[in-house]
């Protein structure tokens, strides 16, 4: 049984693409290393990279795209749309087959250590976090590249791994462990973004909704129609037919009704199959029993 | 991409555990192919063996294998509870990754011409029949080993390969195509079997329900509930969404409710992302968009 792991770095480089060629080289000199996609964004000056291996072939691939990408990145001339606070802005790893999150938090410890060997300060973030204000991604990096040159001092933001100073080239890295991330959205047959925006408050964790999950509301205005737009952080806990139902019991108190939902991006197997198992009612029910389960499982 | 395609030869043997391997090792020494299971039944004095692998060793192992059972396996001799007509009874074809059913059909056509070679009357059933009256199993089968004799003299049973005359020691063997079979069980709170048999005949083809399903009723002692038992022989076409949906509907009209569901054996992903699809109301989703799929395909 093939043990597999998702990572997903993120880079502070999408304009130069020839830049972005070294870094993503990097994952392809590993053996055995399947990159299923990398895009470049301009606006946000941003590289995102998804892979999959073993374990070791993940960890070696991300220490050496993230080695490169100190190299090549100076992020003292950085600029773009999103948050970002190094030039390995953060590097999270996802269980995919036969590997437990114990594993990625591990994977992710050790990962972490390597870089901060190298003078970058890195957090640890989501299922990795050593404190409860670290696990959310959005503090961590709050006060970005420009703001760490003070918010590094402070004691309670004292870095995992490497020097409790900022890496003026580098900037600092957040390093993390996750389920992989479920982006879903459903479709409303309203035109009020104000009645999207109220169900997605009600659903959200924030708002005593869901634990696991994210939500805003969104004006699609090509359909003259809105959308609760959702992030499902773990979909095992917080599985996405619950999401689904949920919206649609709280969509009625308006009168409004779902026409329609988007799975976007790549989703696990396990996290639709959870879904058919609850509505077909399905008894005792493995995962062995999938054909593709025990194809991958054989190899 | 990987071609990969599944077969699941049935032999007349299944009291003799040394004869058995034998023949299953006439697909081990295939390489690259992928056992997923077989198992001997005593009363039935049958084996089933599932297995896959791409085309071209899908063709060689079933080859290797039918040439080993018509080597051991004597006809004349055996008895069974299961019907069966020859020492390899029945050879299906079913795709699986990367195939078509048309691909499958030239397979199924090619051992089918190599077995007839041999002097054993071949039959071509299910998505490969070369007459309606031939696509259902259980019609050429009818009258089994011992009634072919006679059967295979008249025009219409005239084999697809091989001679129009009985093999006394090996009998006669159906090779076909087909879309995997899901095994889906819908349990009743009655225990009334009259309810659930009604429900089952209404939802089956043959009593102008869905095209693909077959189905009986069936009484569950140890709970005190009745079953639909299904077969969905084309799932692709009749979803398993529609047959619990219209099990449901049926149920209605007697006041009896779906207490659960079971999926028997092996089922292909996509049976299941179908029905998540459905019930979710999902736009525009692609099987690519599923991790395990894109694993199986950078293969």
């Amino acid at each position: 049984m093939r043990k597999l792991m998702e990572c997903v770095p993120n880079f502070s480089e999408g304009r130069d693409a020839v830049l972005v060629e070294q870094i993503i080289d990097e994952a392809r000199k590993v053996e055995g290393i399947i990159i299923l996609d990398y895009s470049s964004d301009k606006d946000h000056n941003r590289t995102v990279l998804t892979m999959i291996g073993s374990p070791e072939q993940i960890k070696e691939a991300a220490i050496n795209t993230a080695r490169k990408a100190a190299e090549l990145i100076d992020m003292s001339k950085h600029e773009g749309a999103h948050p970002r606070m190094g030039a390995t802005d953060v590097i999270p790893f996802a269980p995919v087959a036969n590997v437990t999150i114990d594993e990625c938090i591990e994977v992710a410890k050790e990962v972490a250590a390597e870089i901060g060997s190298w003078g970058i300060p890195v957090y640890l973030y989501e299922d990795s976090a050593t404190s409860p204000e670290r696990t959310n991604l959005a503090k961590v990096r709050k006060g970005q590249y420009e703001g760490f040159f003070d918010k590094i001092k402070e004691e309670e933001w004292k870095p995992d791994f490497g020097p409790q100073e900022m890496n003026e080239k580098s900037g600092c890295t957040a390093v993390g462990a996750r389920v992989p991330l479920v982006a879903f959205n459903i479709n409303l047959d309203t035109a009020n973004v104000e009645i999207a925006d109220k169900i997605a408050k009600t659903v959200r964790h924030i708002g005593g909704g869901l634990r696991y999950v994210k939500a805003i509301g969104l004006k699609l205005e090509e359909r003259n129609q809105t959308q609760v737009s959702m992030n499902l952080v773990n979909y095992e806990k917080s599985a996405v037919y619950q999401a689904f139902e949920m919206v649609k019991m709280e969509a009625r108190r308006y009168g409004v009704n779902v026409v329609g939902s988007e799975v976007i991006g790549t989703v696990p197997m396990k996290a639709l199959i959870d879904v058919a198992e609850y509505y077909l009612q399905v008894e005792n029910f493995s995962m062995d029993q999938i054909l593709e389960k025990r194809l991958l499982d054989e190899q």
